[in-house]
């Protein structure tokens, strides 16, 4: 691994086990997820639908939280595209990030059991905050040090992958105040964040065509 | 990692990661299955042996959806023989994928404790379609795009994995189906999937025969 | 990845993907094993004390599993040495060899609460020798077929990995026998068996000198 | 993987999976923290946010715990830029070092429960002593031996790992033995001891300026 990186250097490392790690957490607090929920054990005709009905909003909980786990991964492994070497800012940056993203579970788990409460929305909202800010400062802090990125990084990249964090953070927030009127607002704005970004913006659009 | 993709590309990424994260989510899922089984704590000759026979359903159910995970796992790795890069849309597929992966553990514990019950029965194959037609579905996606796979791959393979997932999803509905009968009869059909996967189809020995 | 295998087989596929996940499996199995240990929540003086004392049984049931499965993974890493391409058998093969691991922290649990129920010793013994059974068939499958393999695979080092995990069975069949006079000589055979792996054999030693 | 190595040879063997293993293990252990924090399912005006100030001791554990994970992580990560190859004495240590990590989460539960109880403070600094012992004799044993290790590695290096790692040992066993006194200042010490690692000594600027 290391002797892949010409010129060596003492202060800089492969970046590729944050990536190892980043997989590694992403992927156990995905599957993680559905533990929170105990598994029903009834018996009788129909105890067992009914019982399943009762857990939709757990059900909900972990699906959003994966998919919100799915956006947090995606903004993550678009980054690494770019960053080849770590310093040890950047190591503790990303570890930051995870430590939020190793929180998601219990978050979930509390919006899954009290939705209605604002305090768990402000607490889930606050934890996807959390995450993006350490994204953020993770890309500001790599894109800062040219000797840490690849040489293809051109600044439209930079700005496009930077406004789409700021996008996220930007949302999560209006969603977090919503909820002081009604939550389930406040869960309908968290469920909408993924599929806008599922879709190519005007940007990427551009600059695929250009590329 | 970026840097190995040649002509480098801003909208498409070395699909390796997907690779990594699937990987680690089936392992998870693989070993959690376990967790949701009671560890027996009791006392007295022949208790242990005695509760370890009232623990069959758990067993069976868990050594049922490992295979199970086994053979989703494999059209994933077969998948990423010949995907070589991802976009957007591919990314998505796999979250939606891994989504329905995670699930399985839950839809196992409902399982082992109501496998007589048919909407235990319907709840699992429900996740083992859902995890079957977005392998389908992001095969599709993967193979429409020649950017996105290797030249080797030829129609031949391409019919073969898509016609594997959709013999799988056939089984499954038929196995659920049944469960309105006899949800004994539905798990000897999902029992006995992953021993047709197991061997080679006749496809595959001419194939093998001609390369 | 799949670039690499030259000439391109669709039968052999690379092995990495066969580590990746067998490591993941292994992390998490060894992770998880301590989960099961409830975590003390007493107060008073010396009551802490006093109540980790009491889960000695538990500990030490996690100590010895984590250092057999450190055993499987090591038989695992070495093969992998010499494995480099898998076909549907040994994918297979890898995976029933996994199933095995992924139950050894029910077998522990159990093991932790039963120590002197033969029955637990059996559990136990009976998961360590499915693991061993299926590591040895894997070895059988991928070494009987050369293409499998490299080709600095020698019949010395061949003979030699399989006569480990032989000997490693006849262990734990050992210690499973003995579990019908007195339970402690078991774990005190399970628990000598990890150091018997841990020193070099005279075969090994030989081979040093040699190479 | 192995035919990279060159020459090869029956009693060295690459390193990659000794740093796949250890980030898998890494990131279960980062991730099952937050799991042992029972999620509240209260109801109620303030019942919630009264209910997450009682955990703070859990929180507090959690977000040390996973600090100093990200430490134990970062010696791993940093020593196996210079170790390339792995004999069995190193794959032996490196798993004895993952013993102590996985042991962390059970550590990390009862300070979470009993942070004023110098037992658990001595049980958590216990275990950090015992991976970081575990690192130094994996960082000495592969040192020791030129063929496991990178030929870039300078005395300066080996020399700063080392002291790092000893320098943290000594913190751990201040932290220990204050919490004789008062566990709240052994908790302190323990808490300022990452942000020591995170800040770049004078060795490595001295370094970094010479590179």
């Amino acid at each position: 691994m290391s002797t892949s990186a010409s010129p060596f250097s003492h202060r800089h490392f492969p970046a590729s086990r944050l990536e190892t790690l980043g997989d590694g957490v992403f992927a156990i607090a995905m599957t993680v997820l559905v533990l929170g929920i105990q598994v029903p054990d009834v018996s009788g005709p129909g105890a067992l639908t009914a019982h399943l009905i009762t857990l939709w909003p757990k059900l909900a909980s972990y699906a959003l939280s994966f998919v919100m786990l799915g956006v947090l991964w995606i903004g993550h492994y678009y980054q690494f595209q770019y960053i080849r070497r770590a310093d040890r800012g950047l190591i503790w940056l990303n570890l930051f990030f995870l430590l939020a993203v190793t929180f998601l579970p219990f978050g979930a788990g509390v919006l899954g059991n009290s939705y209605q409460d604002w305090v768990a929305v402000l607490l889930y909202g606050g934890t996807i905050l959390a995450a993006g800010t350490a994204l953020l400062l993770h890309w500001a802090h790599a894109t800062a040090r040219p000797e840490l990125v690849i040489s293809e990084l051109t600044p439209v990249v930079e700005a496009r992958l930077r406004g789409r964090i700021i996008a996220g953070l930007a949302c999560s927030a209006v969603a977090m105040a919503i909820g002081a009127v009604d939550t389930r607002i406040s869960l309908g704005v968290f469920l909408a964040m993924p599929f806008v970004y599922m879709r190519r913006t005007r940007a990427e659009r551009e600059l695929a065509r250009a590329s």
